[in-house]
């Protein structure tokens, strides 16, 4: 059976369990020692912070997770780089899916609480302290939406040079070339190269944008391309495309390739 | 100068102004006569209800509003079908580009109120009272977001079947046969045929949804693409994609061929 993502009818937040196994029992969380349950296709349905990762922070509203593996299984010290696999990979696939994964705290001994939804607002890597390549997941509370106002895309940062950007480009795409054309004209999305906000914190600026068609968007917020110094692309042949108005910063496309940019071959499945 | 949309400074929400020529200089609503605001290509900045169209309807949070166009300038009367050109072109560019519209009501005689910040939550077409084509558009008031949390995509509906439709397309699109891969896994969209929710209030049912790729939402959506009851496609060649499993309601494509398709030339600039 596939687990379920959302809310478990009759636990509402704040209920608390004892243990894993009634954790489990509850269908909250259903794994007794991963911390991450899922599957690589439907993504996350919840995470269990139990304060085992040296690199977690955790301000309420908003936490900072490490992916899992890697770890040596009897000292815990990270010993290895972690892989986009398995729990990883789930919650790369909800941040995809725009999916709330169910985020559960220890709060003490073997005291669990359900602390309600949240969604993975970002995914990237970076080197742990240990040395070694670790995922890192930005998970924030979700805000409750008017019935019926639900959007299904992905959370992408608003940028006040949208429109200048798209404009240079006449809206064509800067990686396919497409200009994507409807009867209320042309439509290109204007694409953070670093991400604004927590925790990349990015500059809202023309040179940190692409214009990008919807499909390559998703490809880049999500790793599948990058843009080497040269302008050469990553992951796919081509070359970035250029206006003489727009400059792109190196070192935007260089944080891309060291954060979002995944050499994994593409599809898990 | 191109005209700014958002908040004016200065204005907020509630104020007044006697006459059109106050509101225009105070830059809340430039022209003198028209109705709708803005440009082809940077959408609408603002729209007045006048009361004029016999097809308009008010309830303070949502506005099905009226096009412009077809009526005889002498007696107001609608006379011929309305256009996807000027204003109404630019409403539809709002929509497409999930830019908000000042929204400004005439409250008695010649006073208007600027009453907030709505968004184009749906753009159609149907023939209105009088015979002929009217082109609608619904207008919502935009929920204020957390700073930093604004979406830059367009208003999509979830689907409670979205996972099973993708999974029976195996993520692939039903216009454009493409999969579009990520490193956390192939990624498609959910697509309504009849949109949910007002005005159109089509069902959440598998055969009400097509998988599509983010370029292809974009497009069906806007009405550059239609399907025929033999599933070939109108506005670029080829079929509809099937598989044994998934039924498409041949009812729902017509709704959206009579409101959504449209056979404009595509793109306007």
């Amino acid at each position: 059976m596939t687990p379920l993502a959302g809310e478990v009818p009759g636990v509402p937040v704040g209920t608390c369990f004892e243990g894993r196994r009634a954790l489990s029992e509850a269908g909250v969380h259903r794994p007794l020692q991963a911390g991450i349950a899922g599957t690589a296709l439907g993504g996350a349905v919840s995470v269990v912070l139990s304060g085992g990762y040296e690199d977690d922070q955790d301000s309420g509203e908003r936490i900072l997770y490490t992916g899992e593996g890697g770890r040596d299984p009897r000292t815990r010290a990270q010993t290895a780089h972690q892989l986009l696999t398995q729990g990883n990979l789930a919650l790369a696939r909800s941040h995809l899916l725009g999916q709330p994964v169910r985020v559960i705290r220890r709060v003490s001994g073997s005291t669990y609480r359900y602390d309600g939804l949240f969604l993975v607002a970002s995914v990237w890597h970076e080197v742990g302290r240990s040395g070694y390549l670790i995922w890192r997941f930005l998970l924030e509370a979700q805000v409750p939406q008017p019935a019926g106002r639900q959007v299904t895309t992905r959370l992408s940062r608003k940028s006040i040079h949208a429109a200048q950007v798209k404009a240079w480009h006449d809206h064509t795409c800067q990686l396919c070339s497409l200009r994507l054309t409807t009867p209320a004209g042309p439509y290109a999305e204007a694409a953070h190269i670093r991400p604004l906000g927590q925790p990349h914190h990015g500059p809202d600026t023309p040179e940190n944008l692409l214009c990008l068609c919807p499909n390559c968007h998703v490809q880049f917020d999500l790793g599948g391309v990058g843009v080497e110094d040269d302008l050469s692309l990553l992951g796919r042949p081509g070359l970035l495309r250029r206006v003489r108005a727009h400059r792109v910063d190196p070192a935007g496309l260089a944080y891309h390739r060291a954060h979002i940019y995944s050499a994994d071959p593409g599809d898990p499945d």
